[in-house]
């Protein structure tokens, strides 16, 4: 059910601050991250091919790793370079690496085979500002919800379980024009037109004139850039998402005062990543920037994150309880209009997937 | 192992109030029970057929379900009335339903295939008090305990252990009456009689002389309802007990004082029910109703049922630990005479085990 | 993998007292074990044949037991009694035994069929010392940790582990003389010889001149045992190491100040059991005693213990996580110069189980 393929967030960069080792699962695979001493990242098996005892116990030694139980070490490219008290140094004393990079002001790791294409073209781009000074924001947070990626895809994906799940932020009656989504690559007024690509599915969400009707979100963006408790006057709205597979989601909300197209829109951009870590488990990273307010803001975003993401956690958890080790296709589930984009989604994954047996 | 073509405890009626969905598993399956606003009882499949978020975690709306995860709405028949934001609502977007009922005081639910046999006359009858508003109690527990509900459906009708495990309420020379009892349908004085049904099996046991020898319980009924502290004279003791499938047992104690018939008698009703949870977990429901003292006695009486309860948790867990996957009959068991009638019992499960298997 | 014809430490003596029955899982087995009346140890499968209700929840009754749930009684032999209320005992109620004994501070069990060799003299002897009124200590603890039987000996049996692991205690330069070992009988000087038994291995390291590239721990019995904070000096040094299939390995450690052949050495003589719990855990034994020093200096020994059981625990569960269900040798590791003795008792542990497959 992995794509292994394709790049993975693994960690946030300051998990591997002070020369800490994290150990984490991943599709399955327990891997071993750090930053070495000249500030090369690597990625290891999580295993040391001496005594199996894991690698993310050890301590970093220039860019290699020392492993904390009889003091092998091994060089960045995994290879054994040190047996304490012995010359010889085993040939086949080997720890297999996993490409790695830091991208987007996050570690990515390759955990497939095909190391052909672990390029950094393969990272999907354009999804959030991570190099605007002016944009603040970025905190994020990485939980692991016990929840296969896909149904989480599927959750980020179909904006329409917002209105019954996020009422007091994303819920609105916007959700309608993603429910009678055309194909198209404009921002069509009080519409939605959506892209899907051989790699990627975007689509946009916009209204010129989006009053109570739209989701409380929108007009608090309005209220709070400008200083104010609340923003009772329309507004010009649009949303544009993309999301790549694996498992990436990133939005893009823009908003303004109706009918001043002139005015400096106030703008979010964040990114939902849901990294498999099990079958039956993924890793949630989330991250979000903004382009007003201060730092004095992060606080209550952090809430109001943490707020929407635990009124989602329930539903995910409960679906794959129900769900246990079948995936939902398998259950021959009903569908409805708000389900054609990830139902997309999953044809891409399929296909990806169906690459891979291909390749092997 | 289970049983389904049978009336189930699901919950108590307390537990669906103020339009709560109660999700409970029940022999292996994921229930939703509500009562709907017109006090309709409801039991789905706790999964919405379209992406299976539990049906629990929704909100009771009229006599139906609206899912919690895109608002989809569902009559109290399972068939889906409302996809929110689309005019066609998908024919085949139903969900199981199961019978269920109010009776005696909890809710039943009919788990089975063969719903012809679910009618009310199929509830187990005439074990507890309920009507009666003169009686008092009614206070009940539900537990999940670690075990297959057929080593309870054991425990509680094998009455000999009541000697080593409850020596300070039920355990008295009484239940030598249990091993030494003798078909018959009526009440023998310093013996047990008991019949075996086509559905039931019914034993009672009778002292017209009790004293110390017998279970300190039973004086301490007398005691208690006459405002003494000790009851020291003889006692005229009769208990009945009726166990039907799969696994309702329930207990009616009678005391007088010794030699006088024409005294009203001090008596109790209970009902134990071990519902299958899971193969190795069960829930368990208990019921104490008693025709004398007031209110103001029940805390005591929760306190006392809940330490008797805690005597037998641990032996029917351990035996669960030792038994792992195994029935207790798979691994040839040495019996004692007082199980004779919880080997009818069992015997009892077998038959209607292999009718479903027929029926299938 | 387990080897069952050889004596376990089943529980410490203590841990009996008082009539009390230890429950402990061995080998996969629930063994009930408890001292009867006369004193005389009974080992018997935890499991009532009558009802299954585990037997270390009853209560000793002469040299037999009671069990909790029905009242059968049974004898040290494990044949059935008395059942209370019946004039006749069922022949077949018998629970099985299994040898047990207590010898060096320890309660022993034999769980393998080939009760043949069930004697002690196949009790490993000789490695710490217990009759010996004037040494101290003899604490112990007893842990459950969460690996394979064989890792943990893998642990205790290459000392190289100590220069990463323990570098407060053991870890010192010395360890070098493990790596280089040679066979032989008698101690060398800055070398270790090693004799390869049918059924133990055993290796002697020393050095008559060891300053402060030794491990700290043989400096710091100097100087506690004659009072001082620090000993600067460098001391004569030898340990002894014993190793018995399936899970002993006892210590001997004996300082005295360098080209001081006169003095009265200072010693520890220790003992680590880790005894098979199930596939993937063990329990944890591990007792020491000393020639010096008082009573009031043992809890520093029971902390400095603790201090360095949780510096080998992490790492140990860690290889075990790795290796799931596998064994380590069954993952193709890459052995080191200090694998060799480890390597030695697996090869002596092979031959063992190969042995009991072949008798069977």
């Amino acid at each position: 059910m992995f794509i292994y393929n394709a790049w993975y967030i693994a960690a946030e960069p300051a998990e591997l601050n002070d020369g800490r080792i994290v150990g984490r699962v991943l599709l399955g695979k327990r891997i071993a991250l750090y930053r070495g001493d000249s500030g090369q990242l690597v990625a290891f098996e999580d295993a040391c091919p001496h005594r199996k005892a894991p690698l993310s116990l050890g301590t970093v030694v220039g860019d290699g790793v020392r492993c904390a139980y009889h003091g092998a070490e091994f060089g960045a490219d995994g290879r054994c370079i040190k047996v304490p008290g012995q010359k010889a140094v085993p040939p086949k004393a080997v720890v297999n690496t996993y490409p790695v990079i830091e991208r987007h002001g996050y570690i990515w790791v390759w955990l497939g085979d095909n190391q052909a294409g672990a390029d950094e073209s393969s990272i999907p781009d354009g999804f959030w500002v991570s190099g605007e000074p002016s944009w603040i924001g970025g905190y994020g947070h990485m939980e692991s919800i016990k929840a296969d990626y896909r149904i989480i895809n599927d959750n980020l994906f179909d904006i329409t379980h917002a209105e019954f799940v996020h009422p007091e932020s994303f819920g609105g009656q916007e959700v309608q024009f993603y429910r009678n989504a055309r194909p198209g690559s404009e921002f069509v007024d009080r519409g939605m037109s959506f892209e899907i690509g051989a790699n990627s599915i975007r689509f946009r969400v916009h209204a010129a004139a989006l009053g109570d009707e739209g989701g409380p979100l929108w007009r608090s963006m309005l209220a709070q850039s400008h200083g104010e408790e609340e923003w009772d006057e329309p507004i010009d709205f649009r949303m544009e998402v993309i999301w790549w597979p694996p498992c990436y989601t990133s939005f893009h909300i823009s908003v303004r005062p109706m009918g001043k197209p002139e005015a400096e829109p106030v703008e979010i951009y964040n990114l939902h990543a849901a990294v498999p870590e099990t079958t039956r488990s993924s890793h949630y990273f989330y991250r979000s920037v903004r382009n007003y307010g201060d730092a004095s803001m992060n606080a209550a975003f952090i809430d109001a994150a943490s707020f929407v993401f635990n009124q989602d956690k329930p539903i995910l958890e409960g679906q794959q309880e129900v769900l246990g080790e079948r995936d939902l296709l398998q259950t021959d589930p009903i569908s409805f209009s708000g389900d054609r984009l990830p139902l997309e989604g999953r044809r891409i994954l399929e296909r990806l997937l169906a690459a891979e047996r291909v390749e092997r």
